[in-house]
């Protein structure tokens, strides 16, 4: 099932220049919704993840879909206060300044195999302190799995030595 | 599937005094999670729904594979500037003070069956908020399911008139 169809550019959102690309229809379409939760974990089931974990907000939308469909947990990475346990926490870097994001400290076990995911790869910055936090509790990251990827924004640059796969790629 | 066993009671957290249920564990556990979507998704079959709508962020983490496994589509309530296109918003109480969500004009078609969900069922005003968006849109509401119901909080009395269905109930 071609997927593209179902996203649409949002010029000057969210702020003007940038071209927003808005997965909200295709989430809205069962059959897409479904194709895209099935293609994704398709890509990654040789990995045999045990774990999926993905940051708020966006990451929570296909992220517990895809690890069910694998077999697997999901674990969420949340801003800085939202989690109720024990964390550990790393920071990024964004467009401007820097955001913080945190982990429950028994979410990943040591050995775990953990399957990074988040809806768009843009510049990086989001996946890479989810692939610090996996790492900081001993967990093994498997491979980075997103939906669309910007990849004007080199977001790769920043996941150099990881696994990057994403469905949809946009170079403009 | 007992799913109690997954949810932790974490004390004084947000604030002292309130017992925070802490649904992170059963996300984590690749069964619970998959045993959790498809109890929440069973009790709503026969109602037919076309779409499932949930705010950010936790009603994110259910809503779009309990839409996948009713062959479904998902629809985002986010905070006010979140959602890039034409969008309506309703306001709804919060404990202290009073929180604004939105929705997409064009997520709801005139006649869809609307199944509004949200993790936690705690005092009903996020999930009172979603039902008035979606009838906004000139949706029909014909559920609202949850993972989790604080039944002392009594949010179904802001529910009145809706079918409301939770999967665990904790009465203090």
């Amino acid at each position: 099932m071609d997927l593209r169809p179902f996203i649409r550019d949002i010029p000057d959102f969210p702020k003007p220049g940038v071209v927003f690309k808005d997965i909200t229809p295709l989430l809205a379409d069962g059959p897409a919704l479904d194709a895209a939760v099935a293609a994704l974990a398709d890509r990654f089931r040789d990995r045999r993840p045990d774990l999926v974990v993905g940051a708020e907000a966006r990451g929570f939308l296909l992220g517990p879909a895809v690890a069910r469909e694998l077999g697997a947990g999901f674990v969420l990475a949340r801003r800085p206060g939202k989690l109720p346990h024990d964390t550990v926490t790393a920071e990024y870097e964004l467009e401007y300044g820097r955001g913080t994001l945190e982990l429950h400290t028994d979410a990943v076990s040591a050995g775990e195999r953990v399957l990074v995911h988040d809806d768009l790869l843009a510049t990086g910055g989001t996946a890479r302190a989810l692939c610090e936090l996996a790492e900081a509790a001993d967990g093994t990251v498997v491979a980075c799995g997103f939906l669309v990827e910007l990849t004007f924004l080199e977001g790769r640059k920043r996941l150099d030595g990881y696994d990057v796969e994403a469905l949809i790629a946009y170079d403009s």
